[in-house]
């Protein structure tokens, strides 16, 4: 046996259980529930799920995937595309997945990411034949050293019938240390969780399985794929500074101390850019309690603005992947990666009193958010966490664009088409026109705030006049029910959501 | 000075403090924020804000008023009529306060119960003038022994400039020593809430407060105004019946023990009466873990069937009331009051994994969930609890019966008109037709579940129909947005959600 790979195992009852990914994917029989690693392209599976598909070509096949969140290196996508999932959660971001789900050709379970791992724990969902995580080692004591993310790895291994392990040999080895992973009991039988500051440690640095319930081990050495954010623009800089403006004056109003407070932010580009605004801002010794740590993390934590940073993956750009993981060694005692139940849970985030900073699809004019839907029936890509942290952050913020395809969507429509975020959970709203500060505030007041600061100056007249017509009706949220989704029904038949424009702007 | 009311202000300092409710009402003045004592009507304030509305005949008076949750005796049908309220929160159940509040005459914002709190630490709103709390006594070391309530008080008593002690002759002194007060630091100084059992005390047995912030001790002798709830009927005790047999098979599937897990109930008749049903069920040692303490909860101490009872508020009935608080002594070791921030915290309930029983105005297709507002405009009470339990319950069971008025509503309807609980929320629905268990489905399979094992049998077909329709048209969510909300457009226009009719059945 290599002898890099004799120092990746440590344990030596594993060394005769390195094993083909084909024979690995020959153990998965047609029905079984398998648990992958990966969340939002870091640590995914790779190898085992790619045989997969290969198999299923010669065979029936189809299984339950559950994950930590979307997969990278295509794997969403072949396996959609080859028909192989029949359940799938708690999340994706995948095209082809997203067509298959549309369709009704396959199933979806948008969970909150905090909420899997309870799930299984109490048994309520089809329990897990394997396991399939991503390694970079195997300790001595015969712990799983998780990679880039941890995401639901530890339950999954936990609550497997067996493991499969992907031992990568082009992830940074450098990485082991980092990880802390912490798991909690039954519910009923549960201590407290001791984290009070973001650098706290709670558990061991890999997952602790009965070594028994590895199967097989798979040499794998194929890097992450990279996320495909863009780069600030003009727009998402002026956002960012809205955003900003807002948390100095939260500052100067005695509600934020200098260094704010730790930062959570969804995935995406709006989300990076908006962190990245950081970047020039006068905060500093900057804290992150996030679940995914993306390019905009990585840069504060170079400028000394971010003194430490928590999350449950590391997500990065080409550019920035190389560079980070060519040295990652020098943030080790700067992040930890701990499973996405830790990152996400609502005990911590409302102990920390975190600033929650997620994105929508859309908002409404009381302040409810769709975080899911597109015209309220078809899935983006999932709740993820912004449900975890929105409810119990300090400060829950929620930023967009005010308008999307050349003016023909309106972020701001008069009653969202799908409720991911009630009005009761929703604190600012953010978009390049301004932000509506909307705490404390009775569903009338928001309004108007929604609408001048929020909404694109070539929507305020309509979003005024439905508002108008509605409030003639009265109630403690005016609506015209025959009338709530009519902006949506319009853009379906004439392509914008404009009154009175067959063909938007 | 009666001596009964020495031995009741143990702090010599404050016998000079006794006034008149005239003359408490004398300090508050126009544009005044008062937080007061009171929960579902239990522990309220009742003689200054009786003589508030009087001072208010003389001259223009509006203050914001912030409380635990509705009022009793009155005070809030009175306030309202008298117009005295510019904004109230977090929640109300009065029809002359509600008519106010649809009539867009007052403000009112519905808050998470839990949340209040965290928002006055937080300073995002106004900050509070007065706390006016009722008590039992006030010890030797100047703590505030809340009565039948304790709500928000503490957090009340600590953030008011100054306070007003409302001492209730006619509450039960032998409710001392049976509160648990204990109050959060700000977040991110704040350490884990070391609860793990539901009869753990954190904390003192009064509101620790600076003696000198108490300006006003008023003198009353008014009972709490009893619970409206009405008995279980035939119809609850059916619907009782289905989530008993729920619990028996996740018992018998070993996924709940045999004194199953820590119970919540919202308030209201039918909570009360499903959790009534457990009288005569089979599971014994249970405990509660809930806000309100209605008379299901106190039968069930009697009959030995509930071990223990956490709460924050005791609600009961005008029959239960005389008889509870003639011998409130003996509930001693088996009771106690917290703040409402504790009771409905969500570090608590996810920890100890209750299982949380609420219920609805609606719920749709897909589960999610209106708690609030009729006919997505008016608003009912408020989300109370329901939420703070619903997200993070091991189990969130709503109950409803399936239809309202003879019939002409269905409790079950394409999209509800408000959503306050989401779909990635709600675990079970229960109504007198049976259950269903959404745990683990994606939306298309919940459907059928929700139309044949909770939809009256009147409405399925409607059901399906739109389903059918919505389905052609795919998505992960099928909808068509231009029917979404044409059963309570075709309620508000005909009386009935019936399709095809003019007057119901």
């Amino acid at each position: 046996m290599d002898q890099k790979i004799k120092q990746l195992l440590r344990d030596s009852r594993l060394h005769d259980r390195i094993v083909s990914e084909e024979t690995a994917a020959s153990w998965i029989k047609d029905g079984m529930t398998l648990g992958l690693s990966g969340f939002t392209r870091a640590g995914d599976a790779k190898a085992v799920p790619t045989a997969l598909v290969e198999k299923a070509k010669q065979e029936d096949l189809k299984v339950n995937v559950y994950t930590g969140a979307s997969l990278g290196s295509d794997i969403d996508r072949i396996m959609a595309d080859a028909g192989i999932i029949h359940k799938r959660l708690p999340f994706q971001a995948d095209s082809t997945m997203r067509k298959e789900i549309n369709q009704g050709d396959m199933l979806f379970v948008d969970q909150h990411l905090s909420h899997t791992a309870e799930a299984l724990r109490q048994g309520a969902m089809n329990p897990l034949d394997f396991a399939i995580v991503e390694a970079i080692s195997i300790t001595e004591n015969g712990e799983i050293i998780p990679s880039t993310s941890v995401g639901n790895s530890s339950i999954f291994a936990e609550k497997a019938e067996s493991i499969i392990i992907e031992l990568n040999l082009a992830q940074p080895a450098e990485l082991e240390g980092m990880h802390d992973i912490y798991e909690l009991s039954k519910q009923g039988d549960r201590e407290p969780i001791q984290l009070t500051n973001v650098d706290d440690h709670l558990g061991t640095k890999g997952i602790p399985v009965d070594i028994e319930k590895i199967k097989g081990i798979v040499i794998t050495n194929q890097v992450d794929s990279p996320s495909t954010i863009v780069p600030p623009d003009e727009e998402t800089a002026v956002m960012a500074n809205h955003l900003i403006d807002f948390l100095r004056k939260e500052n100067e109003l005695g509600r934020l101390p200098d260094n704010l407070a730790p930062l959570q932010s969804g995935i995406g580009s709006v989300a990076n850019a908006v962190l990245h605004g950081l970047l020039e801002s006068e905060f500093t010794d900057l804290e992150v309690y996030s679940e995914v740590l993306q390019d905009a993390v990585f840069d504060l934590l170079d400028a000394g603005k971010v003194r430490f940073a928590s999350g449950c993956s590391i997500t990065l750009s080409e550019a920035k992947l190389d560079e980070v993981y060519s040295d990652i060694s020098k943030y080790r005692d700067r992040l930890v990666l701990r499973p996405q139940e830790i990152s996400n849970h609502p005990e911590i985030i409302r102990r920390l009193g975190l600033i929650s900073i997620n994105t929508p699809i859309e908002v409404d004019l009381y302040g409810n958010v769709n975080s899911t839907h597109i015209q309220g029936t078809k899935m983006m890509n999932g709740i993820g966490g912004s449900g975890d942290f929105t409810r119990n952050s300090r400060l829950a913020i929620f930023v967009t664009k005010s308008i999307a395809k050349e003016g023909n969507i309106s972020s701001v429509v008069p009653f969202v088409s799908h409720v991911d975020h009630t009005e009761h959970d929703v604190d600012v709203i953010v978009t390049e026109q301004g932000y509506a500060d909307l705490r404390g505030l009775a569903p009338k007041e928001r309004v108007p705030l929604i609408i001048e600061n929020c909404a694109h100056p070539m929507y305020r007249e309509q979003l005024y006049a439905y508002y108008k017509e509605a409030s003639e009706q009265g109630g403690h949220t005016p609506h015209i029910l025959e009338k709530a989704f009519s902006w949506h029904t319009n853009f379906a038949k004439n392509g914008t959501m404009l009154e009175g424009s067959t063909l938007g702007v």
